[in-house]
């Protein structure tokens, strides 16, 4: 690479505020975790960081071993020490990819003890995250996507197309690998990536990707201001003292109230819909007397101007 | 029809609470708007209420005051007096869809006066309207889909399903308008309703469309919540006076004040973007004398712990 190429400069821009001492590159041998690998071993060889490769080997197709072996070969040529680390997955009902995940951020949290994880998901991985949670649930945190620093994991690359990390293995001359389960339609992210985002960019006259991820960052951060709202304005009592000063909070502050006094009083999580949280949060409209049963045998009553909740009443 | 269906009754329950005298249904002919003619018909047969519809022909297609004359004779049948409004579309370079729409609420407007105007959205239409948010911008508020009570504006059917109003129109031997415009794939909103969620249900497995508009009510009242929170906590000054005391605030909040801040300072808010935003955001990392240029000849500068904004010196 004779002349800084503008892909790799603001890759580096984007790792460099997540280099600390032992931070361990989680590698695939795909083109993400490999251009990520290139642009930490950079780093690495100006002896500006000590940081190193984990390849996990989840032993689920043939041949895993060489692909694990082949990226280990391909980070030392970078100047980035790897070794690969072999999983065995258990699927315990929650299918293969939640499965395969589990076992690897078990073992990268293993191998990185306290220092950051560095993972390579991009911009078009956040994209399809994002669809993927309206598929399970609904409301900010279903459509919130990953956070670029959670704990341990660091994802520098979200802002990243994926073919900017393409572009930067073949600047590094890297021979990455394209893992067939990623054409698979079985895989409900592969459908997601290759006939539903496709789609979207058609008919909503491009840009979806980008404005996926960047709803995704901006719903976060709503979100997580709102939360804090509630968290300041949780009552201590395991319940609602006074209706009337509550009835001030702004209605996503009490509903994030009520769904926590629910939980905390032995509510289901699992099972505690946002129609449990609206109706509790009727107790407001409501005479004295009313009762809202909930999942978990779990009672909210209200009493003059205060809600408390109690072990349900069972039928006999 | 000789027992309350199910579906009749939820929907008088949703239209209950939006009947004030003199309100006026906005029909176009369709499903949707004769269900919401129907079920206002009820009350006002009733003589609990006064109100009326308004047809509007919008003269765009062959036929189209035939349309609106049997619609109008089929909310007489139903004891709901109605009117047509002849309105005249101008095509101002916005699109065909948008005109109409804008030509659609002026005259439903001078038709209302002060009173409201209900509408007959339904929750596909909410779906197709969130989906159709991403294809112009990204943010809670390209996603957040049209509000149940919007000043004058009432979407009492915003949770009923679009089949739900087919079932009570044809239980009350209404004889609605397909509208040939809603098969039309020249039209974005028709490819998001016959492409775009037929494939999201089937690759997310279903349930897509609830998701969709529960999503866009939840991250609406977050948006409206931490909008709340810029508000009381705006500058007077135009500028920021003490940026240790503004960091306190959440990066949401501080976001929403930055952008105020720059448009009422002279920047053009359609040039304005998030980029922009975030680089003001950045001025608390800043050095004195950092300078930011903005759309719209104005720039701010952090001069110490504050910040201003100034219009811009342009290069001669």
């Amino acid at each position: 690479m004779a002349r800084l190429d503008p892909f790799v400069a603001r890759a580096r821009n984007l790792v460099e505020p997540h280099l600390v001492p032992g931070a361990v590159v989680a590698v695939s041998g795909g083109a993400d975790s490999l251009a990520l690998a290139a642009v930490v071993a950079f780093f690495v060889r100006r002896r500006e960081l000590e940081a190193r490769a984990v390849v996990v080997d989840h032993g689920l197709q043939p041949g895993s071993a060489e692909v694990a072996a082949r990226a280990v070969e391909q980070c030392a040529g970078l100047g980035l020490p790897a070794s690969v680390r072999r999983v065995e997955v258990r699927d315990v009902g929650t299918g293969p990819e939640d499965a395969a995940r589990a076992a690897r951020y078990l073992a990268l949290h293993d191998e990185a003890g306290n220092a950051p994880i560095l993972l390579a998901h991009t911009l078009d991985d956040q994209a399809e995250t994002v669809l993927l949670g309206l598929g399970r649930g609904s409301g900010p945190r279903a459509i919130q996507g990953m956070r670029a620093v959670n704990g341990h994991l660091r994802r520098p690359f979200l802002t990243l197309r994926r073919a900017d990390t393409e572009r930067i293995c073949a600047l590094h001359d890297l021979d990455w690998w394209d893992d067939p389960h990623n054409e698979d339609p079985a895989y409900r992210r592969v459908r997601v990536r290759c006939e539903l985002l496709p789609l979207m960019e058609d008919v909503l006259g491009g840009g979806v990707a980008e404005a996926l991820a960047r709803t995704a960052d901006l719903v976060r951060m709503d979100a997580d201001a709102v939360d804090g709202l509630a968290i300041r304005a949780m009552p201590t009592s395991g319940g609602i003292e006074d209706l009337w000063t509550f009835a001030d909070l702004d209605t996503p502050v009490r509903l994030r109230i009520w769904r926590r006094l629910a939980i905390d009083a032995g509510a289901s999580p699992g099972e505690l819909s946002h129609a449990h949280t609206l109706a509790l949060d009727g107790l407001l409209q409501a005479r004295g007397g009313t009762r809202i049963e909930l999942p978990g045998h779990v009672t909210a009553v209200r009493e003059g101007d205060r809600v408390r909740f109690e072990p349900q009443t069972r039928d006999v």
